[in-house]
């Protein structure tokens, strides 16, 4: 299984620089999640080729415009392409009334069924919020001005796949077979042969963690540990670290502290200030925390495959 | 004076092949106006180097998505720009409530004055809507499936102005001046010296009329009769035109119709439908009814001057 990341906005508040506001679109190849809903999402999806209708769930971390102001148009626009199916979209609690408050001044509806999930900001722990038989999205609390959640996306533990020479050294049957996915050792002529034995090694699972926005903490590291891909937010540069504590946003630096503690493969940094420009000042400051660092931009594709 | 328009988007419902939704910049020299507010609007204002603090007043056609959300990120980045200029908002009922409704999950607020003015649909002629020293603007009712209206934007008559050879060759006094630029004329040495005599010719007032969306009807020719600039929508070539007017659009022909049945100078027009790549039919039809029609295009300026 892969996991491609596709980064459809990556400035803070405002677009700037012709940077779109935060959104981005996974593809697990099972399905395809929106994460944020930044305005001009569908203006992205389209540039970018990306499939709106693979879209099965919709992760929101927060309700400041800059991550929602996109979501009206786009499920519109899904019903304007005749989507028949099912979408949940996950978020902090107001954004359905606000939806339909929409649906109500445009005099719309839907002909698609949706739900919408509220998160509750009194979990303090991260809690799982979907789970299909390939993928399992957890969301965890993370800290800014309104309640706001990370997502973390797992790939599901596979069952062993048996060796194929296993198979016709043994002549194993369809029982057999299912019971050594399982675990179980094999049993011949008395003789137990492990199923460690009969089995391939197994592919290590791909994750992806998502963190916007937060002021910085070591409350989440849990949380995202050891994934192979995190974006985390980087505001500012580390000299406006306090202006970044009293807006609850990180610096870079910090998001590279974060990524180091966290022990994550890979991190990709975005949320930039529309006070910069140039963004290599904080791809700098990054890496000076954590090498494997790399700068969010529109467009750009992270592919994450299982090894 | 002049007027500058600037297309922001032409495309109908939703973005399709790089264009946005409606949403039109009118300088008119003395204030800047927005007409509708599609998703992205701010977006192509950053691109194409647009003064967002100059626009004094919104007017809003209807409240179908893709005229109106673009407004929230909009008016949301005029405060993260510290603006306190005041700024009025017209357009048919409904947009406050959904607009307070996004403040209020987003829990934030504007820091300058803003004023959401509803547009009545029960009046059936064109009714002026604002009016400063140098502009008028009317709002006129349209015919689409929810309530929805069209603008026009009128210089206002200058005062004459004085021939600068008349004021030396009378050695005008100040009063005389006041009188004969309100038309009066002057007497020396018991002579009446018509007005006409002592000022320049006066220039011709530029105007410009925005109709979108509506069905194809001869009810709103006179509320834009004569202007030097109509922007109407055409959904649809004529091929289309049962479709067109069960959806209560026109087609390219219908448009060059109007334009030609009310006498105006130009005529832009768009609100294509996203079937249409390629937009040079709909520019031949509406060539064969009227010659002086260009199509909406992003980031096109069309300029009016008094001449």
């Amino acid at each position: 299984m892969s996991f491609r990341l596709t980064i459809l906005g990556s400035s803070s508040a405002k677009p700037a620089f012709g940077r779109f506001t935060t959104s981005q679109y996974l593809d697990t190849e099972s399905e395809a999640f929106l994460i944020d809903a930044g305005e001009g999402l569908q203006i992205q999806l389209n540039k970018y080729r990306l499939k709106p209708n693979r879209i099965s769930h919709i992760f929101i971390s927060h309700l400041h415009g800059d991550h929602i102001l996109g979501l009206p148009g786009f499920l519109t626009s899904l019903n304007l392409n005749s989507r028949t199916k099912a979408l949940k979209v996950f978020s902090p609690p107001g954004l359905k009334n606000w939806f339909n408050s929409y649906l109500s001044i445009s005099e719309s509806a839907l002909l698609y069924p949706i739900e919408f999930i509220e998160l509750n900001e009194d979990k303090d722990k991260g809690f799982k919020i979907y789970s299909s038989d390939q993928i399992e999205v957890t969301a965890f609390p993370v800290i800014h001005r309104v309640s706001t959640f990370g997502f973390r996306f797992d790939q599901k533990k596979d069952d062993f796949n048996i060796d194929p020479k296993a198979i016709t050294k043994y002549s194993l049957t369809i029982d057999e077979i299912k019971s050594i996915k399982s675990g179980m050792d094999l049993i011949r002529e008395g003789k137990r042969i492990s199923f460690e034995e009969l089995v391939l090694p197994k592919k290590k699972n791909v994750s992806y963690a998502f963190c916007t926005d937060s002021v910085y903490s070591l409350d989440y590291i849990d949380a995202v540990k050891g994934v192979d891909l995190l974006y985390h937010e980087a505001t500012y540069l580390k000299d406006l670290e306090l202006q970044a504590k009293e807006r609850m946003h990180c610096t870079a630096q910090q998001a590279g502290i974060i990524a180091k503690k966290a022990n994550v493969k890979k991190l990709i940094i975005g949320h930039y200030s529309c006070r910069y420009r140039d963004l290599a000042p904080l791809l700098s400051e990054v890496r000076e925390e954590f090498e494997s660092s790399f700068l969010a931009m529109e467009g750009e594709e992270h592919i994450i495959k299982s090894i």
